[in-house]
């Protein structure tokens, strides 16, 4: 998504958003988000699997339980993670704090933080910046409320798209952050999305859970998982569009899809010293497992990515990075591709293969690599990026 | 081990070593080696898991069954993986023309490469050299041989020990060689580990796998895995001292850990880019996999590594990827200590700890990384490195 069409998200009916600099970060950043949802909304979320699991997703969970949820409470600058049972109380405080504002109970408010690891959270900020956080609600700000939630990313992440059922528009908007520390475990980096269609709790945790799984759960920066990964999405039900069955939920489903594959994307173009956009297919797969294990591994590889940043088609990395992944492969009958350009057919060098029209495929920023196991049906997409100096000093100069 | 160390290794009896520049690295570097065995020798070896084995491990397997072995054959600069049938073929006639040489059949030669992958091997250059390369063996040329199995390693790699028993002398000696692409699975890089222990087969096979798996299998630079990768034992019986049972047996196993720790360290050191040796020792575990699963994670994961390397003690980063390990963790009681500084205990920062203890640490050059999971009695260790520029360089600029 250009930068020029950030202006043109739809918004969502029966949700506001608000953002403001509570202190958090320095230089006066916008730190501190909140997203309002209308009483009838339907809320679902799947959260990192990590055994570190943040003190806010552990609040958020047990919140979630009450099926009450009204508000996302979100600050960056400090993930209070591994702060035990203190952090747990810090993200309660907050949440208690809200509610009392917003005339609610503290379960309606979810919390979520992302940013350093380790320190305690600085509540009094918070507290101290929520009265106007709530006065700040608005329908439009979603601009504002993507911005705060980012941490090392250097653009913001705003995707949206609109159908038509029987005359009546559904709208669906969402915002995401992550850069770096992704690999996702069933669900990675925060992302909020919206839609103002009318579906049922059953049917909103059955989409989250499936269009997750191809799109956030699908892409890898470092290959490192977040203690504080979510993915949320929330239907207000305003405008009255039932998408429960037949051309709504399928349009629907698209919708998220393509919302979630574009943050999913834009997440990965700004992965953490990037300079390429990878995708990584692997077809062929005996089973749906030794696809990802092979996509994987390739994408995951280090001497891959530096493979990758170089512009060299050094393709005996990817053989390398093949070899070792799990599943069922057999050497002689693997067709390596760099975008339309075959490397390597039945498990060795292809013919037709030269240096010059390798390296002309691999200086390109978007890059395909395809594997075919010829082994069975199934088939498994990742997406990633190179490994640069860049990620190198950006992750030696962090905190410093 | 330090320089002035190497000429300080013990012959083994029943040895011999050569080397030669065949022309497959530039600038007329030693680049084949040839090693001798008396005939009397057992001879143990396990190579690579990968899918994609190179084809001198598929003829080393076969020749090895017949249990004749008697020379290996190493070539650098070209590691013959991913060539298909043509690469079998290739080190075939390698075997083929050593053999009529020596005087021996063609099973009696184990041949190995590393290097370059998907690249046919030169087989007349290799051909050409090896009347040279036989006339060259002596029992003192381990040095030669060092330099000549090396890529992208920028120091020689040699250990040596001996042992009395009842006034006999045993002695052992080795080399290897790796610098990245090194992440063992069951064995990894290139060593040749000699001793004239008397000692049959199966304790043999036995020890190297024991062994083995202590030490080249401990070690970490960067995930990958080689298409190449061999370890080799071999005793030649000369000292007629039984090393069987009893006190023989002892003192020969904890002299080949002594030499293939300090081989499989001495790859450590020289990983690519490396400015840190890093031990990661987990212990508490519920289970010996859930302790490596653990310490790889730790040792695999760019982000502590990044910050390994700028010194950082960011141990957020230790907690995260203690979070996406595989096994049993109770993240509300793990302990995590750099050297002797505990950073975290009961699952969230020590009360003693501070930034400046953490620093202090971190700028070593040699570092401890220990995690107590709190949960049982089993430990693991792994080495790895830090992830430095110098890496990325190194990756990018290899072939260019």
């Amino acid at each position: 998504m250009k930068d020029d069409e950030y202006n043109s998200f739809n918004q969502v009916l029966g949700v506001r958003a608000s953002a403001v600099a509570s202190g958090l970060k320095k230089n006066s950043k916008l730190d501190l988000a909140l997203i309002e949802f209308a009483s009838s909304s339907v809320f679902s979320a799947v959260f990192t699997q990590s055994h570190f699991a943040a003190a806010p997703v552990l609040v958020a969970k047990e919140h979630l339980k009450k099926r009450i949820s009204r508000y996302c409470l979100i600050n960056s600058g400090n993930a209070n993670a591994a702060t035990g049972l203190e952090g747990e109380r810090d993200a309660l405080r907050c949440c208690e704090a809200l509610a009392e504002i917003a005339g609610v109970k503290k379960e309606a408010i979810i919390p979520f933080s992302t940013g350093v690891i380790g320190e305690p959270l600085d509540v009094d900020k918070i507290r101290a910046a929520l009265p106007d956080l709530f006065e700040g609600l608005h329908k439009k700000n979603w601009l504002p409320l993507s911005e705060a939630i980012m941490t090392t990313d250097t653009k913001i992440k705003i995707a949206s798209c609109k159908f038509n059922i029987s005359g009546s528009e559904v709208n669906i908007t969402g915002v995401a952050k992550g850069s770096g520390m992704i690999q996702p475990n069933m669900a990675t980096m925060l992302s909020f999305v919206a839609t103002d269609a009318l579906v049922d709790q059953k049917i909103l945790d059955e989409i989250l859970f499936e269009v997750s799984a191809r799109t956030f759960n699908r892409i890898t920066i470092d290959g490192d998982t977040s203690t504080n990964d979510a993915s949320v999405l929330v239907s207000t039900g305003i405008s009255e569009v039932d998408c429960n069955e037949g051309p709504g939920l399928v349009e629907l489903k698209q919708g998220i899809t393509l919302v979630m594959r574009d943050l999913a994307h834009a997440i990965v173009k700004d992965g953490e010293g990037a300079t390429k956009f990878v995708e990584v297919r692997v077809t062929g797969g005996n089973k749906r497992e030794d696809c990802l294990s092979v996509a994987y591994s390739i994408a995951n590889s280090p001497l891959v990515k530096t493979a990758l940043f170089a512009n060299d088609p050094n393709w005996g990395r990817l053989v390398m990075a093949i070899g070792k992944a799990e599943g069922k492969i057999d050497s002689s009958i693997v067709d390596i591709f760099v975008n339309d350009v075959c490397l390597m057919s039945v498990g060795q060098r292809d013919q037709s293969y030269t240096e010059e029209k390798g390296a002309r495929e691999m200086r390109k920023g978007s890059i395909v690599i395809r594997v075919n196991l010829n082994l069975g049906e199934y088939e498994e997409t990742v997406w990633t990026t190179d490994l640069s100096y860049e990620y190198v000093k950006i992750n030696s100069e962090y905190r410093t």
